[in-house]
């Protein structure tokens, strides 16, 4: 398990620029060994390779590509211990948390092979000729294909469920598509580890390791580079606004433009209507507490704002939510950037005039990258009137805000930007008086959630982890569950093809056996030969 | 049937800027009425109408919907002939051309009415919750909901298809989405006329007319404010690759991101193998012919380049097709724009070395906007050289490009830009001997067509009238067919909604009676209650 710190170019170790180490965000300690930066020229050499195996491996059955995501999850598990070990040097998270994110990891990589097994995601359609009608109408039939080398973007917050072998990876592979990941600098050895999964599962399956590469960096060079490379088609990420924004106005600006899927966070709005607050204000004040502190924070749909009407109730909610963050733990964050951003985050909440309602204190022996639980506090009629108060602050704190009225809250909901999630805590007679609240919140979010909190992003085949800009550069899309699949694809239809020279998806006879819209109906039938 | 010439803001007249007035590209006079340009002022109060009437019509059910799509089909019919001869006096295109479009455009109102019925297009999935998991699994249901208004912009070439209530009006309407529409200003008396039919519809389904407006202008203003304004979510255009990038960049650019959705044609490429050429040369040259000339080559898919071997049989057929042509009649084009653009890209690809075969001498009283049959001929070397000879000419002409043998053609189709549609002549054995061809092909358009041309596109379930740039912007979506539809939706989460709370088409019991994936399988079956 000797790490060699070099970019990967089809599996083969291949150099790069300035070296760079990760750094234990605990102790501040730099880890060995040194890793290369990627740069424009391993970013070109990465896309020959995966346009040189995309032919190929677009014509692999979905048995084959199902092998292959499988083999991946079991040579992530075979890595063990070590893995976890150098994840958690690396990135300050715990080994529990760690764990079942690998699993959450491995198991998403099974789902997606079960799901290009089940077949029925190529959304085949048939519309059958008619010779016989004036004039004779052709025989036509649709079908998603694989759109080529697609870039991938790892997050720093999920080592291994949004990095080098996630969720954008595992949709892109089941696609029929490349990968050319870019790995996140904060964990480059966990990165290099799991490539090396990926390149002994294409050994296994007879794979050219031509589909995957990864390329090292903190600089902006090769990630730009991978964006506007001639050979890319698509583009996944997760991260920040900033970057996100940046990858997607370089693909939206090339001579060809292409789709950047940036799913970049948001502050996942929770709120509590009175009946809720009245009946439920301290079991409600204990998940926010949860959600708000799990994971230190670093989670996309982590809890930034908590709405509800001031009163009585929701003074000793917020009043229960404040000391169960005031005896939560401070917690080691990722990398310093991410920590010192946090305090900055908090710091521009209060001179915009938020009010501090508890701040754990930070422990003595406080490394750097210490992150402390905080709960801020401003009415509606400021969160209204100030921008400054509604971006996100990525970390374990939150923002309280008191309406007068659910109508004011209403008029929150409406000035809100895009959001990932937005959580609606109330009873059922609560959710019907107040539809206009829903259907506010509905246009703004991806997920809507009813007595829940955001954090626990479940994977399958429902999930949309997604939403209105800025909480991603597509809102058509998800970077969760089995519907990420189609960003990676795109339809092409046959006009009077012999059976025989059509995918086998769109042949009379149903050999694939999946759901097809066959003069509109859906079925599983064989279409009538002869047509 | 007197037109106003004014723009119409949810039905409501609404004056506008400067005048113009329509032409009859035959003669050359000038229409009555005087027409007014839309300008921002105009487009915001559009947008205005459209949001407000949005929430309303985005709750109303698909039978509601359905019903007012096949009204506006309806009103259309009732029009009657004035509207024909608006149609032709303003675009020159026959009688009988523009009975058949709109015959086609009621159709596809039609057919999108029938598709929201049977409903399965919402993409419903239900992953029921499991509270004895540990931890719990929530309930997720995820389906697609309407965007939100949405600016359509109207082709000059379809008067009724692409326009006004043509296939991008329709699949917005079918979604839940109100538009505003930016006619054509080539056919502004036509665009209000079939604007008053959705009107009427909408007042007999009692459906707001806030859900439509239509604005007027040559000017770039009133089109730039429709992309750029906050409340527009997305964008539909077929038209000229300049016009539909400036669009794309605006809608890139906005400090939210919208999808616009231009299609923007290409040359459609028809690649002839030998075998074909030699049993069938006379029947391909005729089709060709036929195909080239078909409205003046005033359509996206007019076949802008014939591709294939040297040789007798080639000799024999591209003098067979060059007579053809010769014979054919020159026509009146939409307007003088574009028959002086037409003459421009015969000039240009002469200058670069292509070889003129054929030309219809103009009529001797031929006016300003007459379209003369064309065609040139060039080799395969100087075509993979020289790009200014693979751009589109918007016209009744072709390019003969001759290759020394199948391995050449195969590299001309790996050096074309994207295109809609790419046609392939040849026998069954061709078509498997030469697999790398279709291959290339394959990765390069929307639709693959097997002894065919590709003008005709067929509206059904199945059609992908698409393809990489720069044939569209986004090669994951077709402007035909009722896959149209899901351009102008996006999908919405909602975890652990009580069951009356949900749409209706995520409910345990399946009311809609639609096709749902169930736990990933798809039926459509209830979901068993109380989960």
């Amino acid at each position: 398990m000797e790490l060699t710190g070099q970019n990967l170019i089809g599996g083969t170790p291949a150099g790069g620029g300035a070296a760079f180490r990760a750094v234990d965000p605990a102790s501040g300690a730099t880890l060995k060994p040194e890793f290369r930066e990627g740069d424009a020229a391993l970013a070109d050499r990465a896309l020959a390779a995966a346009e040189a195996a995309f032919p190929a491996y677009a014509r692999t059955t979905p048995g084959v590509r199902a092998t292959f995501l499988r083999a991946i999850a079991d040579e992530l598990l075979a890595l063990g211990q070590p893995l976890l070990e150098r994840a958690h040097a690396e990135t300050g998270l715990p080994g529990a948390r760690l764990e079942s994110e690998r699993t959450r990891t491995v198991n998403q990589l099974r789902l997606f092979a079960a799901h290009i097994e089940e077949g029925s995601w190529v959304e085949a359609r048939i519309d059958p000729g008619d010779p016989g009608r004036a004039p004779p109408k052709p025989d036509i039939r649709r079908m998603l294909v694989p759109l080529g080398p697609v870039a991938v973007f790892a997050a720093s917050n999920f080592p291994f469920a949004f990095s080098v072998a996630g969720g954008d990876t595992a949709s892109a592979l089941a696609a029929g598509c490349p990968v050319v990941c870019k790995a996140h600098p904060g964990h480059p050895g966990t990165s290099e580890l799991v490539a090396r999964a990926v390149y002994r599962a294409a050994d296994r399956g007879s794979i050219s390791t031509g589909v995957f590469s990864l390329l090292h960096g903190w600089g902006h060079e090769v990630g730009l580079a991978l964006v506007r490379h001639p050979l890319t088609r698509a583009v996944g990420f997760t991260g920040s606004l900033r970057a996100g924004r940046a990858l997607f106005d370089a693909g939206a600006a090339r001579p060809d433009p292409i789709p950047v899927y940036a799913e970049m966070g948001s502050v996942n709005p929770v709120f509590l209507l009175p009946s809720a607050v009245a009946e439920r204000w301290e079991t409600i004040a204990q998940g926010l507490a949860q959600s708000i502190t799990l994971g230190v924070g670093q989670y996309c749909t982590s809890p930034g704002v908590v709405l509800g009407v001031g009163g009585p109730d929701f003074d000793r909610l917020v009043r229960a939510l404040g000391e169960r963050l005031r005896g939560a733990p401070a917690g080691v964050m990722l990398y310093d950037r991410l920590s010192e951003a946090y305090a900055a985050g908090i710091a521009r909440a209060r001179s915009r005039g938020a009010e501090l309602l508890a701040a754990t204190p930070a422990p003595p022996a406080a490394g750097p990258t210490c992150g402390a639980p905080a709960l801020l506090a401003t009415d509606a009629a400021h969160f209204l009137a100030d921008p400054a108060l509604r971006e996100e602050v990525f970390g374990p704190s939150s923002l309280v805000v008191k309406a007068s009225d659910v109508a004011e809250l209403v008029r929150v909901a409406e000035a809100l930007e895009g959001q990932l999630t937005a959580s609606i805590h109330g009873t059922a007679a609560e959710l019907d008086v107040h539809a206009p609240l829903v259907e506010a919140l509905q246009r703004k979010v991806g997920r809507l959630i009813f007595n829940g909190f955001p954090t626990g992003v479940e994977v399958g085949h429902a999930m949309q982890h997604g939403g209105p800009y800025p909480a991603t550069t597509d809102a058509r899309t998800t970077s969760v569950g089995t519907a990420a699949i189609v960003r990676f694809a795109r339809p092409v239809c046959w006009q009077d093809f012999p059976d025989a020279a059509l995918p086998a998806a769109l042949r009379n006879h149903n050999v694939l056996g999946i759901w097809r819209r066959v003069n509109g109906a859906i079925t599983r039938e064989d279409v009538a030969s002869g047509v």
